[in-house]
């Protein structure tokens, strides 16, 4: 089903409101009950055209996962894939990441995934990498205590930025990989990027990083 | 001058006491005192052949630096190097890289430079690897607070491995970079293992880490 060059995308997400919740701040504190059961959440920030997270739902069904995409045209993509083969375990939000405390509780998300996030690489655009200190600080709130990141790119300048913003941060790197598709890690599920840019040879690097306790706080 | 394959190295660094202190440990606390200033003192861990030590204290006359390496037939080819060119902020010192806090004060150290580290690649080697929490306990010790360790090599693993050792101690990266040949980074030095090995078309990695305070203690 190729909805995607329909110019009306808002109207076309606001017609599959069980893909793309409506009103999704109302749904801040209540992902659980709206998956209808208690099992973790994991989220994608950036999710893009769906290929990663629709791959993660249909791997993992024990897992819930949310897929967070602010351009409409891309959300559309995601939801194509939804429509064509439907998960139950499997949301779509059509959200700022910078703004996911207004539909997440603190303390409601398990994990958090960046994929092939834009590398804004000018010094000036800082701010706007998802892996700044401000987007750390969302992330810390409506993740759990010692939530995940989990980090991948095949941009060389964003990974060596965001491991010394993660470190910074206080975060603490729980593994690196320099070269996935050459390590010995299984179960990956590649993303739209991921399988055009590693084609041409680039390498993809990766990393888990942990918050620290909120103890201390 | 050629020493190095003189069968008697140890006989031969003894002959050369104002490059190679002996008894070093008397030297414990006294180093400014034997350099004769207050000027920082840096040391590589593992110095290898010399170059990078030598080339560093020749362009840097105003640091003190300390080349540790354990093997005497490769402290040879460093001291040769000094007696070719006789640089007045340059020590050699003929111990174990885990054995410094006998020569060496609390916070008498103001950098700490590892490069091309012995990668140990299997797990069961972990605890030879120079950036194993080991270690780091014995730099820290000896280290100014929040010094520094600046770290580089073509080892994948090694770096990959290192990376979250640092972090799991609880140091923060400064920097991170993932091809330093191919950077805008100054003032690099190479060592006789970088020359070698960046020919052949090996990327380098490069980190700088910094100890936290020590004020948690």
């Amino acid at each position: 089903m190729r909805l995607r060059n329909k110019p009306n995308a808002p109207e076309i997400l606001a017609s599959y409101p069980q893909y793309v919740p409506q009103k999704p701040e109302n749904l801040k504190g209540s992902w659980k009950k709206k998956f209808k059961n208690k099992r973790s959440i994991h989220i994608e920030v950036g999710t893009g055209k769906g290929k990663f997270i629709h791959g993660m739902a249909k791997l993992h069904p024990d897992i819930n996962f949310i897929g967070v995409e602010l351009q409409a045209s891309v959300v559309i993509r995601a939801l194509e894939k939804q429509i064509e083969e439907p998960l139950p375990n499997l949301q779509l939000l059509h959200v700022s990441g910078g703004e996911l405390t207004q539909y997440f509780d603190s303390n409601e998300v398990d994990r958090i995934y960046l994929n092939f996030s834009d590398p804004w690489p000018k010094n000036r655009h800082e701010k706007r990498r998802l892996t700044y200190k401000t987007f750390l600080a969302v992330y810390e709130d409506i993740l759990v205590t010692s939530g995940e990141i989990h980090f991948k790119t095949d941009n060389q300048g964003l990974f060596e930025y965001s491991l010394v913003s993660f470190s910074k941060y206080g975060m603490v790197l729980q593994s690196v990989c320099l070269d996935l598709h050459n390590s010995n890690y299984e179960g990956n599920i590649m993303t739209e990027y991921e399988e055009k840019f590693s084609a041409k040879g680039n390498r993809i690097y990766r990393t888990e990083v942990r918050f620290q306790s909120k103890s201390q706080d």
